[in-house]
């Protein structure tokens, strides 16, 4: 299989041509001076080397090696523990941290791409970071000025990494029925009990300490999601003055054995008579877990891109390299035995979507990435749009973009016909791999119910109206010359109106037509986000064409997109148009 | 995990009401009186006692212990060796075999449903007596009388397995293009030189003797397609009395690690001036070993539907058993912590689909494998129809199937949410295993290619025809009551005959159409195919709607599948029409 190599050129496509980024930054006032785009081009560098050279070999043995359990001692794969060091030596783990407490602070359009090369290297490994940057957000925003002075700079170093407890076996999505009891001990901390699964990196031997954020009752909680409180509980007290005292009652029983992500340890968590302390309210602890969730549900969907964008590199090689049969259209390479199977035109239909669904969904990333950092970093009324569109967004591109990139995962493997099935090659990790980015972190189909119920149903389809907006202004401002594109998206833009209409009003008399509507009106509206971002690129092709045939390239792709992809939003739309009637007729004893 | 039960209920719904197949039966002159439905019925009876008590038990463990290569010799996973030979006890070897080799000559439309058991139980095990019917059948199609005395009776018996060995390190779907060679020794037999991948089952202890079909050229053999021969190579001699002899120079060097049917052993095969007998004319090889996979095309659509229905199986449990947040609708088992996750809608979606697509292909398979009876035991013009219809379907039932399986095995594992990505519940096992459906005995691609080049552009659209005939002909015989179906089928219907119509007029100028066409043609067809098998099973269920809820259900199956997956063939179509420029725009080297 191809090594992996960070897209580094795509990436400043996106960064600079497609959204003017250094403007954006100068724009936000919570962000001036922090970051130009010379600093960015040096750190996307200096990341991409990180993962092509360090992180990235390691992935295919970390997969037939995994982690393993010993006594409740995790040991992660061979490598993962010098590439995790390599990897806090430069900073990586406080990119975007809080600068008070040893962050970089740089914003979301910048370590979104970061987070790609890493995710793209090895899913794994970059969860360890990946969770770590959720509970330092989690702690920045909640914690006191005591606890932040108290674990952030030794996790934004790495030096301690963060996991996040929330899943019991009986309570997964539904976390307002969890059991794990919280005591105040009259000292401001707590007495924790319970068990925890699927607690990715809840133990392993990376890092000195491991800081767990875990949600527990206490005894005089209400009932339900309004009766869930966050504690930080470290896996080793940490003493007044920082150094490290005794080990606390965190410990970790048992790892799973799963289908993928095999590098990373999957840990059943127990906690006995552990001591924690509570970060915000009491009983808000599910809104504090949010903050996280909202941050590594952009990260999951940024694994799937990486993982969309390693099979792409592979497929295109192998593609260019594999002779079998000739070209339809004549020999190519009469001097060969065969022709490269590029030539054919149902292997150019599987690469030409793996190219159209991981490009567009980069694109999208660094949009909704856009939106975050005005909701961060700006003020007012910007802020506010920021924050509305962000909502909006985050579930789209965490649920659309691994939907999409289990579909270019497993393109990238059919490429390859027999051999893609063999582990030796990668492609079918990839597959495997990917497959948990639609499950975990809210499964997709609770991405699509949050979308369309919390996100679009509950303000009657006012931010849908805000993402239109944005899309009417982009035409507004095109000329003729992109009519191919501005018609067609300004049309399934009109459709995607009318299905947000019709969901809204009919919501208000069928409580199933949320969730009955809420898949459909996810891939509706992946399929416009998409167009739309086609469109932004395609715009900047047409002005550089004749430069560089990246360009052509590029023009090539969003026509493949608006022929051949784009048309499956219609059939969304009236799937939605079909009511709840077809999903709801069936008594359960009758499934 | 569910333990698998064969769904003896559907297939005899499918079997005996949907299609009168007993009445077909009779109607065939080359089966009459070899099966009526008492026998058949104490087959499937006993298929599904060997399948759920001692086929299925061990696909698990198999999973994690996979067969094992040491200094060329193959072990089988634990228990699959017993199992074999209780199989073969059984007979069920010899179950679709020529009588006059001791077969037991039962129709398509029976063993089908048997071997659905069977790949349903595990697909690792079922590849064995698949590979060994396929090679029966070639053999029985073109071996000299003298060869099949000699060898079916035993393969017929189980004794010995057989195994078909096409593809070499650099030619797989480009068989034209093999290295392994043969040259005449004189006496009849031919020395084999060469090595062969990919080659299921090629070695292993569960059968005493391995009969290999192995494509070769001769030294005067033209070039390409029309150069191979197809040649019987026993790993063990058989001496003129049918009792073993020497080993022959045909050796395993190593078993591949897969994604998934790790139970089988996949070989790469030596062989090393190794004996073998000519199989049908010379450089006849592909044509004869075309015959197998026919036969075998249609057994991978069944394995594809085999682990979709046992990932429905443990889907439904799931679905009754985890409890997690309210229904839309309120609360429907108030007295516990949250209600059963079969009440959301999005769930039901997953189910509803899973069930859709799983029994419209069981009664497709079954639909297939009629024509597939009248071609083989039918005479006149039944059986040249009955050649042209399992010519058309052969591709779709394979590809389409398939394709659909994945889909519902991811959706099977999703309603299991983090549960479903662990080994444990076997719900990621099926996903793994069901990929390779899509990959061998032609890739879904060249299925594709092979639908709509071979069967559909080469004859101008007549076999299209003859399905629509068939299509038209059922409508004409349903009442109003039936408008719901077949109002929507005869549009899907009249929609694949513009499709077609289009394609046959632009492959005359355009030689990349049918490339281009293909996956979407595919998808088309499959879609009206499976609106056809709802409208058929609609029918029955509405006529004895009130005697049992089973049809009940399967109306209410039908209905979700013509308002929430039919309208997907009207994009495909529409993807057609785009024609191949989006596709073959961008050259090779801008990819």
């Amino acid at each position: 299989m191809a090594e992996y190599q960070a897209p580094l050129k795509d990436m400043r496509f996106v960064l600079k041509e497609v959204f003017n980024s250094e403007q954006e930054w100068a724009d936000l006032p919570g962000l001036a001076g922090a970051v130009d785009m010379d600093t960015a081009d040096a750190i996307l560098e200096e990341a991409a080397k990180i993962s092509n050279e360090v992180v990235g070999p390691l992935n295919r043995e970390a997969d037939e090696q995994g982690s393993s359990w010993n006594d409740g001692v995790v040991t992660a794969p061979e490598g993962f523990k010098e590439a995790y060091a390599t990897f806090c030596e430069g900073g990586w783990n406080g990119l975007g941290g809080n600068p008070e407490y040893g962050g970089m602070g740089m914003p979301k359009t910048l370590t979104g791409h970061v987070e790609e090369m890493l995710q793209g290297a090895s899913i794994s490994f970059g969860l360890a970071p990946m969770l770590t940057a959720g509970a330092c957000l989690s702690i920045d925003a909640h914690g006191s000025d005591e606890i932040k002075q108290k674990y952030l700079p030794n996790m934004y170093s790495g030096q301690w990494s963060g996991a996040m407890d929330l899943t019991e076996p009986h309570a997964g999505t539904d976390l307002g029925i969890i059991r794990t009891s919280a005591k105040e001990n009259g000292d401001g901390s707590y007495t924790i009990n319970g068990n925890k699964i699927f607690i990715t990196w809840g133990e392993h031997d990376m890092a000195e300490n491991i800081i767990h954020l875990v949600l527990a009752r206490l005894p005089d909680a209400p009932k339900g999601p309004k009766g869930i409180s966050m504690f930080l509980v470290p896996k080793i007290m940490v003493n007044d003055d920082g150094s490290l005292g005794e080990r606390n009652g965190v410990s970790c029983g048992s790892i799973e054995k799963k289908m993928g992500i095999k590098g990373s340890a999957t840990c059943v968590m127990n906690f006995d008579d552990a001591k924690g302390w509570l970060v915000g309210e009491p009983n808000q602890g599910l809104a504090a877990m949010f903050t996280m969730m909202n941050y590594e549900r952009l990260v999951v969907g940024i694994q799937g891109l990486g993982a969309a964008e390693r099979s792409w590199q592979s497929a295109i090689e192998y593609a260019r390299e594999r002779l079998q049969s000739r070209a339809p259209t004549g020999a190519v390479a009469p001097e060969k035995a065969a022709d490269p199977i590029i030539v054919h035109p149902d292997v150019r239909r599987m690469l030409l979507t793996m190219r159209a669904y991981t490009e567009g969904s980069r694109a999208l990333n660094h949009y909704t990435a856009m939106w975050l950092d005005k909701s961060k970093f700006g003020e007012g009324e910007v802020q506010q749009h920021g924050e509305a569109m962000m909502a909006l967004l985050t579930p789209v591109t965490k649920a659309f973009v691994t939907d999409k990139a289990l579909d270019c995962t497993v393109m990238g493997q059919q490429v390859f016909g027999g051999h893609g099935y063999l582990r030796e090659w990668g492609q079918e990790q990839l597959v495997r791999d990917v497959r948990i980015t639609q499950i975990y972190e809210g499964t997709n189909g609770v991405q699509a119910m949050d979308l369309m119920g919390r996100k679009v149903v509950a303000n009657g389809g006012k931010f849908v109206e805000l993402f239109a907006e944005d899309i009417n202004a982009f035409i507004s401002s095109c000329g003729d010359e992109m009519a191919e594109f501005t018609g067609p998206l300004q049309a399934a833009l009109a459709t995607l109106q009318e299905t947000t209409k019709t969901v809204v009003e009919q919501a208000k008399a069928d409580p199933a037509i949320i969730g009955a509507s809420a898949y459909d009106y996810l891939h509706q509206f992946g399929h416009v986000a998409h167009a739309y971002m086609w469109a932004r690129m395609a715009q900047v092709a047409q002005q550089k064409m004749g430069s560089d045939s990246f360009y052509e390239s590029k023009l090539a792709v969003a026509r493949f997109f608006y022929a051949r992809l784009l048309p499956q939003a219609k059939t969304h739309a009236e799937n939605i148009q079909a009511g709840s009637e077809p999903l709801m007729a069936l008594t359960a004893d009758l499934f």
